[in-house]
């Protein structure tokens, strides 16, 4: 049994960690901190977690969170960053599902985020933890940043044609769309029922902060220096949970739809928590809905030079909480899909 | 490791007994059968089980079926009637989640469901499968009868306080609400997208089929002979999962609400899969959605002489298959709530 | 052309008004105020109403107002009361939206909305502008009071057989249902799509704002002195637009469906905007939604003593800002429907 | 006024059609056919036209629709080539909403619908009736083909920039997103509310129909000869109505986003019906729903080679009826905007 804490639970990410830490057989849940709801039982906030998690919300409080063997970070941008070097000093682990340390470079990080980085040095030693793309680096990490939900499902549709260089670096498009949880349980108006529902619309077309992440990604798969770039358009879709990214990418020579459907039915067979589709199949974000997995699809239209990759997560699992538990369950020497066995709601 | 037949499972209750099967520590899934899709991987109708079960559709088959220890029937009204007795003969138990054990007058259950009963012999063996209400009936069926999604909710919202002879056993109402996945997965124009969202209406307003089922149930709890009578008005709500009942009934006499909240938590404090809401709180049935749970909230509207009860659950889970499978650990002596641990899903 | 101002036009209820008010052949439409978006093109904060209403935004400022033929307000509760009475003194005429003016009894108003009443003398001259109920007392009104939502579609339901005496004034019960947009356009964490969509609950069972203004609505119904009450029980529907109620109540007397149903369509029959459905049709929210139609469907289950009416409207239309274009015209003596020629969509 | 008939009046574009026809002035709407519904009362079918179109389907009669200046057919592919004829011969008009003549190449035709073409020589005289693409050509029409919903979104939102030769025409993306009205009325299990609600898939990326129009489309608009190819990936959305198109492109050489945008106001200025977002807007669908306008919005993201272009329209307005009512109008000289005045609903 590890002790953990979370530190901010009152949002979609943060809730989807307790009920998932909930179930898992190694886990102590100790601490859930938020300031706004300090004192209040979790259940209140979340009936739906009445009697499956009976902690109250405490005040952040460094010391208790130095007591825990890893503390998980479902806050916004530009916490975890400022709190971590301290658990990790009194021997803590983090696990940071924010995005303060998943990208390298401190300057275009801080461009992105409209902030100085708090924690450069740290950001050295964090561990990107996309278990699929980079297993072997997470069991020692101290500090995992947890990818974003697009950067998941883009890099997990990419890889397996872009590591063996089938396909151009150049001209990658990114066409994604993701329920309205992903923008959070902030109270917004774009985000009411009202606004969201019945609509379908791009948003921040010219610029997203995911696409530096990818494309650090999709560079880490190619030959040092190799130029690419990636064309990426969010969409806000009407619906909780999921995410679908559709990728394009021109073949480098010819291969049969076959011949690529093998290619990624070899690169993920030993994964788990992917599942590339029977050839001709799409998949659905219903089909991964309330599961840890990555279903993916591939397409060659008209049997011409572009090859079609649909991927599909939750964003809230596989794209946030449920990635952060596979790469806890790598740190501590758990199966890797403890406490992630839920399969997808039907309907 | 008991032997588990499933006839009939290409339908939603079908698939939601799949998925909660297969997380069973005590069940070996031998059979599905389905005569539409015979031969075809159950993966392959419903993509979020791949991986998960991995059995074929196959033609039902006495011979096959009589070798289970229990035989699920989550089929259309009319079949288990005539498939059951054969399985029980041959010392198989069977749960029907269809109606045809569930109304213990043969005659009534003709003209409601407009076929006479092929085993009328086999009504009076067959237990009302309520744990909360006849539990000690359970362990010992034969066949047990899987209530309605609709009376589950309300039997569970009234048994406290007209068990206790509180309420007013005439003049009841239940208007009741119901996600479309009760109308099932067959293709009807009603419940395609296009009309069932962004729209609500009452339907089978003048008599529907639950109201017997009902009227049967808060019978039992009267002495004998007392009238009771109801009046049942379903609606169709645009969302998948999810029953929300609203009950009225008359006080006998005044009890405060604190009176009434408090005979509700002492009526159910020992049930797993009943939740009482503190005071005030309303159940919504995202707080059970994906779950085995019963919330109940009650008020008491300006201090008059009506009591109103609130009682939400997942149709697919309490309404139909989690009951199933809590009826089966009755019946096979496991943990009650063993494979029915899931939380609801948030948001 | 009357000159038309609009008092708070960036709430659902505003936008509404301003869509139907600029298909109106009669109006100039001339000032909207917003205090927070004064200056702000409307197009641009409701780009669907680009081209249609090419108005900016505008401090409220009451000579500019005092100069408009009419002044609707849509606005929160209790500003209304504060700025019609310059507006009336200087000669204009007010369309109140809100629920200042509703309640002819001002202590139990200001219980109901937590604050004093600023205008009390007011109070009596408002007239209550439900046409299909009191068409004679609106057009000399100075100063009308907008029904609520849940209002309208209970009085037009209930009062064919309330004013005719053949149901019983106690023990009416009226179970409705809502769309989220009757929440209005202010940012909160209910209303989000995550929390709302997917989702169905009762709220403020114990007490509700519209259960004095409808009780105050079915009296005048009845002789002087009679004794009423009604159970009033609100629920959170996943859908944007429209309002269902459903009514039960007690026949004083045995009455067929057949003569139930005739009574409501001889109440109704000189009325545009009710419409009673053949007998056995249930009103859907879907077939008046985006049109100022109320549509009616009348049950007696299993030909018991308890009537039910079915009613539905859109909330926004019907429910507010149709109906107070309804009042515009009977104010200033257009034909009633003029502006209000919008079929409902399909799907 | 013009005697109109509609051959097909039970699917969503024949209803909308019925909707929009019932409120143009210049109309007289003498027949809706329908084989299945033949006698049964339009108000019936649709309870939201109740009280607008008071006609009865019937069946579908040469004779009688021979005596219609115009007749529309909302009907499956490959009716209207079959029918056609004969209501030309003798002197009506057409506007087909299905595809039977959109395709000038019947041999490609026939590859895509599987079936031979029925008349040939029609294909030549069909006008594709895009107006703001083809404006001239309509009005002396005797057969319109009525451009598919995807289509009229692609074209639009390429046209400027592809005729004016400032984007490459090889290489270009069309990831186009449908609301499940597209898929039309029949009763179908994948457009059930459970299995399209709450989920988001591509379909037929392999190929799909509209791919052939739209490049047919595109080429119209290139020097002869020059080559052109479009990957076209469709997606089923969680929403009734709406399509949203987003188009990838190279530029041919450098643009300010600034001058890309001008090049779309100035291409569009004059159209009533395409509106033009302010830089660094997005259109959704829920700004044209319920309207005949196409909203779109330019994008460049990060100042690279690609452009991006955002464009959405009502599938079943502009994608069908609406703009068949557009199409009409100018072939009979009403106003271009006669009955299409219907502004988007909010929200």
């Amino acid at each position: 049994m590890i002790k953990v804490g979370v530190v901010g639970g009152t949002g979609y990410t943060g809730a989807e960690l307790l009920r998932l830490l909930a179930s898992h057989s190694g886990v102590e849940l100790r601490i859930i901190t938020s300031r706004s709801e300090a004192g209040r039982p979790v259940g209140e906030l979340f009936p739906g977690l009445r009697g499956v998690v009976n902690l109250n919300y405490s005040q952040p409080d460094a010391d208790a969170l130095s007591g825990c063997d890893v503390v998980f970070f479902a806050t916004p941008n530009g916490i975890a960053m400022k709190e971590a070097p301290a658990i990790i000093k009194a021997g803590g682990r983090v696990i940071d599902l924010a995005a303060d340390f998943r990208i390298q470079d401190v300057v275009e990080w801080a461009h992105w985020y409209g902030q100085e980085h708090a924690s450069p040095d740290l950001v050295d030693q964090a561990v990107y933890g996309l278990p699929e793309l980079n297993r072997e680096q997470i069991p020692g990490a101290k500090l995992v940043a947890n990818p974003g939900c697009y950067p998941t499902a883009v890099q997990l549709g990419f890889a397996p044609l872009l590591k063996e260089g089938q396909i151009k670096s150049q001209g990658l498009i990114s066409d994604v769309k993701s329920g309205v949880s992903g923008a959070g349980r902030g109270a917004k108006v774009a985000t009411l029922l009202c606004e969201a529902s019945e609509s379908f619309s791009a948003y921040s077309a010219s610029g997203h902060r995911h696409l530096p992440e990818i494309e650090q990604g999709l560079r880490r798969m190619l030959p040092a220096g190799e130029p690419l770039d990636l064309t990426f358009v969010p969409h806000l879709t009407p619906m909780i949970r999921g995410i679908h990214v559709t990728l394009y990418a021109d073949l480098v020579q010819d291969m049969s739809i076959e011949q690529i459907h093998h290619q990624y039915e070899m690169f993920y067979q030993d994964e788990a928590f992917v599942d590339v589709l029977p050839l001709g199949q799409h998949p659905s974000t219903r089909s991964v809905s309330g599961s840890n997995i990555c279903r993916i699809g591939v397409f060659r239209p008209q049997n011409r030079g572009k090859v079609v990759i649909a991927s599909a997560i939750d964003n809230l699992i596989k794209g946030a909480a449920g990635q952060a538990v596979q790469n806890m369950n790598l740190m501590f020497g758990y199966a890797e899909g403890e406490g992630l066995e839920q399969t997808a709601l039907i309907p």
